[in-house]
């Protein structure tokens, strides 16, 4: 049995959450495990609480690409992981693990997925979600407002200071890097379909 | 057993054709048409060759898509057609057909297939392929000089007359309604593959 190593990048709130978790959904939860970039936000016990607020996550030096790498890796060759928890309250990575184990799919999703060229060589299928700038603004806003208590001008300041700037110089560009790009406007079933059908036909074939 | 539309939409030489014959190629010849736009340009034996010198082909007026959605209907109903043939040195149909015979898979491909809402309407998949306009001009200009006899002057002024101007009004706009994105920089095998695997997966279903 080969392990497979699916790569979803794409700017902020673009969706990919949605199609990493449309897949997921469709298979048995044996059969595939996504692992989101988001807990790999380099450890930050070192620094100080008003060093630590000051982080750009929005740049590929604020993530651990060294420790991902290593965890998808021991993914595919059948091995158990402890996943670590980044915790937006202490901006550092929580005490708690997450154990993940092995599955024959392996979902990698996270705005700067393609960032690192050398985790970009492990990926067998490199996705990237494209949805229009003001779309994906107005999803964030509306989950930055609703679902996590910001004020519009927290959510405006935060997207033009670090996201925005973040996008343009790394996530968009790494566009370049993808095999299929998925427009993300509205629900996009069609290539939803398709990719749950592709991870079917390949799960199938390595039985 | 249920056909499928493919339709393959893109610049001037942006991989279109290369990624149709991929996929013929992968199946048994009897699996798998392609129906090239090109064919259903309008007739236009009403008209002088003067007239009909000054034809813009990069428009959608240009195409006859009454006749090219008639046939796809008529493939897809599993009926047998008479594809017109375009001469490019008469600039009009050829007094030959083709005769085309129905396939699972129909594959239409040409730079304006999604310039009809009620042709896109028909599409089970929609699939759009982009490359670097720079890219696609050098391949153009690689085509008319080698292969059709042309000079750099002719190719250059006719892509400045209307292949780009075609292509920024009707084709780049038309990738909105595609369901994937292929970028074909360079051979995009991983893309290909998902293709080709997909369609042999709906075959399969469709046995």
């Amino acid at each position: 049995m080969k392990n497979i190593l699916i790569g979803i990048a794409g700017g902020t709130a673009s969706g990919k959450t949605t199609i990493a978790q449309a897949i997921e959904s469709a298979f048995c939860s044996d059969d595939v495990v996504i692992v989101r970039q988001d807990n790999y936000y380099n450890s930050q016990d070192h620094l100080t609480f008003e060093e630590r607020i000051s982080t750009d996550y929005d740049h590929p030096n604020a993530f651990d690409f060294d420790l991902l790498k290593e965890h998808l890796k021991l993914l595919s060759e059948g091995k158990t992981i402890e996943q670590p928890i980044y915790s937006f309250n202490t901006h550092t990575r929580s005490n708690e693990t997450k154990t993940i184990t092995p599955s024959r799919v392996i979902i990698l999703e996270g705005i700067l997925s393609f960032a690192d060229n050398s985790l970009v060589d492990l990926m067998d299928i490199k996705v990237f979600v494209e949805t229009e700038a003001d779309l994906r603004f107005i999803r964030r806003l509306l989950r930055d407002t609703v679902e996590r208590g910001r004020t519009i001008e927290q959510s405006i300041n935060q997207y033009l200071a670090t996201a925005k700037p973040g996008h343009d110089q790394f996530v968009e560009p790494s566009k370049k890097k993808a095999d299929i790009i998925i427009p993300y406007t509205d629900h996009n079933t069609v290539a939803i379909d398709m990719l749950i059908d592709q991870v079917r036909y390949i799960v199938s074939k390595n039985k």
